[in-house]
């Protein structure tokens, strides 16, 4: 396993990688700029040391994850790549794979480089919610770059093994679609949903309208760069959502009983589908 | 306490209220027409007496709770409120309430009727699923008709207090809007949701798709009558959040990044608001 790990960014998604490495026995450098993430984090005892710059670096780690939303990684990257020993692996753990990977490939560094992006998550933000067990069981999906050296493959497997993640390999263009269908998207609709609220209707929310609006309290700048590196796959699944939409509100408005049962019975199977896998 | 009630209808939300009132010491009468939804109620000591007909409803009852979807309920409230004795609450459990204290209104007992809706619900539906603490705290919103005595209402809340279920009086007007927004709408939302998946995507699915799929499973017929008796209130609501949906997809493609963290926002602070009032 790896001895020493750094991890930039000290959020959900850091700190949680942070305290399932180090159960494992990693020693990890905790970067943030936030004192109060840092002191979480140790107080937590996710990491061993806290930092606030990339400047400190040591020479001897060998594996570097930038856990920050993702047009900081876009924004760090170069400076991390100079900053980190020649072999050690450098991954990040951004929802938007494309952008991440061409300029992964652009670095010189390019063939210690490698796409990350866990499937797991909690409405919760922050060092405080982290928790070592997140990634348990869960897919982790590896994007190379043209220029990720098997080398690199092989220690992001390692690191996902120690997190007991699931490694899934996949093409940037594939994850930032599909993702925009099963992450992205989700996130806009819970908020939108939550937008179209009037005052008072808490009043008779119940569990259904909690768990379609749980997503609305998700971290603000995550998302906003998520959808912003993401905009056109975003915009697409969007509109075929709201295409779907209107198809059931409109056979309603028609008062087409049996095609409101065809179209509810096949989201229903949809549904029955991922319940089965994430069960 | 009722010592005597009839029950029609051994799905989800009939057969929890015979369960909650079983326990209460009442004697419940379940009238389905489906032997099998009759025999998992028996089996789970639900019900004291299962039949299929209404035709057989004693003269010594005293409540007759409707538990059918809505657009069955519009059926048989003539037929039930000719079957069952003069001083017998009817109450239904419907999930729209214009159309119902309407025909309410008109009916010879029209005094004893009173509307009435549980806010309260699980995807799993069935007499299988059901749950005597299913409206454990949760509302329980009661809609007189123009004619419903105050004998009624009393009756109504005693019912509900037996279900440890809190009263919510509301006009039917009021309900059918606010309802189309936090509970007729979300289905449709985590239908269409599903809908826009492709095959294989489960593959990547996290927790936050499984939250905004899940009502997908929600009972097929119990929704087709909801969208049917309240069309027009969900394709208004339903059109309100396309707004809110469209205008947060064309920031995101403007690249309006501050405006996207005030939606977003915004958002939040309404689902916090929901999530303080479930808890």
């Amino acid at each position: 396993m790896f001895e020493r790990v750094a991890i930039v960014g000290l959020g959900l998604v850091g700190g949680s990688i942070a305290g399932a490495l180090r159960r494992r026995g990693s020693h990890i450098l905790g970067i943030d700029r936030d004192p109060a993430a840092r002191r979480v984090a140790a107080d937590r005892g996710l990491i061993d040391r806290g930092s606030a710059s990339l400047q400190k670096l040591p020479p001897d780690i060998e594996a570097v994850i930038l856990a920050v939303p993702v047009l900081s990684i876009l924004q760090l990257l170069e400076t991390v790549d100079a900053l980190a020993p020649p072999d050690a692996l450098l991954i990040d753990t951004g929802s938007v794979k494309a952008p991440v990977v061409e300029l992964m490939a652009k670095l010189p560094g390019a063939g210690r480089a490698v796409g990350g992006h866990p499937i797991a998550g909690k409405a919760e933000s922050g060092a405080a919610a982290a928790d070592p067990d997140l990634f348990c069981h869960r897919p982790f999906v590896i994007v190379p770059s043209d220029r990720t050296d098997a080398a690199a493959m092989d220690a992001a497997r390692l690191l996902i093994g120690a997190l007991d993640a699931i490694p899934e390999v996949m093409d940037a263009a594939s994850h930032d679609e599909v993702l925009a269908r099963t992450s992205h998207l989700p996130q806009m609709v819970a908020s939108a949903l939550a937008l179209s609220l009037d005052p008072g209707d808490e009043r008779v929310a119940g569990p259904g309208l909690r768990d379609m609006t749980r997503l609305a309290g998700s971290d603000v700048r995550v998302w906003r760069d998520i959808f912003l590196a993401n905009r056109h796959n975003v915009k697409a699944a969007a509109d075929n959502f709201i295409g779907q939409l209107e198809e059931l509100v409109r056979v309603v408005g028609d008062g087409e009983a049996e095609h409101i049962e065809t179209l509810m019975e096949q989201g229903r199977e949809a549904s029955t589908v991922l319940r089965e896998v994430g069960s």
